[in-house]
């Protein structure tokens, strides 16, 4: 036997050796994850004491409460709030649109079920009723811009069936939620509808932010519930003359005060350096949040909480992070980031989950091709546990900041994607449909790969 | 270059090539599936037209009325019926139980939500009340033999919800439901009650069958909803005197006449040569059978209808089989099987659905080692399906008689167990539970298992 294979035998011994022991340590978090209730009943205080938590919002005030106490319960050593600014948009009272005739004789006043767009501006109080159009695709925008003006804007932005995974429907779809105010703004149109960013089969609509462009004015937006949607586009189709009456009472207050909720187990080797795991605490306003992102909030403090009670002492200090603002500023995840890199605090690795309370199926990473392959030879350690793929590109909305402005590696959890745009952004997002299993397998994926990391580093 | 290089670099070539073709034909398959409402409608109808359908009930009779349209829509050569006698048995009007102290004073009378388990015998009809005993396992059933004459034995089985399946934890726990009464009965119990087969977190008690042994008295036996359970199993705990009152009115017919529902489409090379793909028209009364086994058979129906819709012509006659009986007989698979065998029919290939219409996750096989390489040879092309695995062990218990009378290879479709024994069996089980993706995505991995099958054989 040659000493290249002497050596190569001792590797592989010793990399088996790692993975028993890896094995059996992963094995004790799982089984503590799976008898607890905390995750789910954490869940189920955050969706029905707090409800929705939106920036700025009482229900925000609330959900740093809850955030505080749940990571004191979980046995952090140190909680504190991390203060930011945030905007204040509110919805108002309740948005009201219906479509019609001009004379109302032709086609009867039929309501929709809609919501405003996020960060969108209101109508006139009184409320707006003017000719719709229908435009298909951005394309079809420029074609016609001509026949835009004084008219509300109908996008028939289609959630595509046919992609393998759900996001990819929703950057194609979610286009026009993004930028369709803005692109019909820029030819006179006073109003934009666009299709709920979803393929479910209910008509509830689903909201979520708009960028304005500001070179144009800032006309109001809303989603359509599918059903309502299908049954307007369809008259539009026929070539029937439609108008749509929308009301809304959309604004910015100015900005608010709201705060990052942090909690952290101290490092025992290096207590200055830090391994990020966080969701984000607000939600949109016409739910619970409950997979966005709730779960993301309650799967972060399980990891502590999980690894705290089976007495594993992180070597990196451990922060749990319930970011601020996601969903319409970002600015809990930009203050953390700039914060850190203003203190040069150095960042060893930042894991988020902001995809739901699903069953997993793979993390994403942006990390370099050296620590990406470190990683991939803890896959089959994940793969009891459903995890099966460590997957190149991933991250979080909330962590990106840190890995732009400090080149921090990051990481997101993958859940199964078929349910979640079912209920993002609307009123299906409740914790009845959140299944607890499903939740707490997430939880215990992430716990493993924080272990793994902390233990090994990257 | 040498020639066994060049033979490689062919072979290398003529398989990626293969690999090309059947992924894109794979893709379409897919994409007719994911465009589809096919299955989600099919199943909307069989739940919400037909609603439970025992064997030997009128919901079976509809059912098998449902399952004949169906196919024909689909697209199927010929449909048949193939006759069987099944079992009839009746729950009779509402099972009631309560509990209380034996004066009814010091534990006030408390109700119970519980189902009899299928098969069981009834109580006397004014019901039964007697004392209760608290049985943790088997082990202490044999070491408390003594106590138990003339009492309800109450079973403390536990889900346990660290079995990173399931469904091992359904086998464990669901040996009590299908052995426990007559476990007692050997030592004079008089009834026996369990905790439901589940670790979901409502009450709903889940039903399913029980086994007699014949050599014991036949003492009736039913699930407590867990809620129900744990309190009650607390008062026992600690040591309280209580009492069980038990009504339950169920019983058995006489058989009657069923059928499995059969559509084909003709092989175009082997017409006299079978893949046969299944699910269970059967389910329990108490809802809609929507993933057990509504589910399998919509699934099943969908392979056909999509393989018919994009033009794909078998080489092997493909038959859809919806099973009679398989809750509480199995009598409809059995009579596949031996009417197989005696008509020497050459059975290629099986397949069953019948374990959820929850996003897939693996096939599991029963075949040759051989059978089973070159089946694993495909498995990259289901990955972004999400299909992982293909791996050794399954099938379904329809599809159990071919294998074990014929030597048929069979495979089982293994989507995400975590949700399914919240359901199972238990009133939750309905249509509404379902996701329209993640039923389309199981279909369409069986779709593309049968054309792969048929395409190469095993």
């Amino acid at each position: 036997m040659n000493r290249f294979v002497w050596v190569m035998a001792l590797l592989v011994f010793q990399s088996a050796t790692a993975q028993t022991d890896d094995s059996g340590f992963l094995r004790k978090i799982a089984d503590n994850v799976l008898s607890s209730n905390a995750a789910y009943e954490n869940l189920r205080a955050l969706c029905k004491t707090v409800g929705p938590r939106l920036a700025g919002s009482s229900g925000m005030v609330k959900a740093e409460a809850w955030g505080q106490k749940a990571l004191r319960d979980a046995g952090a050593d140190k909680v504190w709030l991390q203060e930011c600014a945030v905007p204040n948009w509110v919805r108002g009272n309740k948005d009201e649109a219906w479509y019609s005739s001009k004379d109302g004789k032709t086609i009867k006043k039929t309501p929709m079920d809609i919501l405003a767009l996020g960060n969108s501006m209101g109508t006139d109080p009184k409320g707006i009723f003017l000719p719709a159009i229908l435009i298909n695709d951005f394309n079809e925008l420029e074609a016609r811009k001509a026949e835009l003006a004084g008219k509300i804007v109908v996008f028939n932005n289609i959630f595509d069936p046919k992609n393998l995974s759900t996001f990819k429907s929703y950057g194609e779809s979610g286009a026009y939620r993004v930028r369709g105010a803005s692109m019909a703004a820029k030819y006179g149109a006073k109003a934009v509808l666009v299709r709920s960013i979803t393929a479910s089969t209910d008509n509830n609509p689903h909201t979520g932010s708009l960028v304005y462009d500001t070179a144009y004015p800032k006309i109001p937006a809303a989603a359509m519930g599918l059903k309502d949607a299908d049954a307007l586009i369809a008259r539009l189709k026929a070539g029937e003359e439609v108008y749509v009456f929308y009301r809304s009472e959309a604004r910015f207050l100015p900005d608010a005060v709201g705060h990052n909720v942090i909690g952290e187990l101290t490092g025992s080797e290096f207590p200055d350096q830090y391994i990020t795991v966080g969701g984000h605490l607000d939600s949109w306003d016409p739910a619970e949040g409950a997979h966005d992102d709730g779960a993301g909030c309650v799967h972060s403090i399980e990891v502590l909480r999980a690894l705290k009670a089976i007495g594993y002492k992180p070597r990196y200090t451990l922060r749990v992070v319930l970011f601020a603002n996601e969903e319409n500023g970002m600015r809990g995840g930009n203050k953390y980031a700039e914060e850190a890199k203003a203190k040069g605090e150095k960042h060893v690795f930042a894991l988020e989950s902001d995809a739901g309370g699903f069953t997993p199926r793979s993390f994403g990473f942006t990390a370099s091709l050296d620590q990406l392959r470190n990683m991939r030879a803890w896959v089959s350690l994940f793969e009891p546990y459903g995890v099966y793929q460590f997957n190149a590109g991933g991250g979080g909305a909330d962590i990106g900041p840190l890995n732009r402005l400090l080149g921090t590696p990051m990481a997101g959890l993958n859940p199964d994607n078929s349910r979640y745009f079912d209920l993002h952004h609307a009123r299906g997002d409740v914790f009845e449909n959140v299944n607890k299993r499903e939740l707490d397998f997430g939880a215990l994926n992430m716990a493993m790969l924080i272990y793994m990391v902390d233990k090994y580093g990257l």
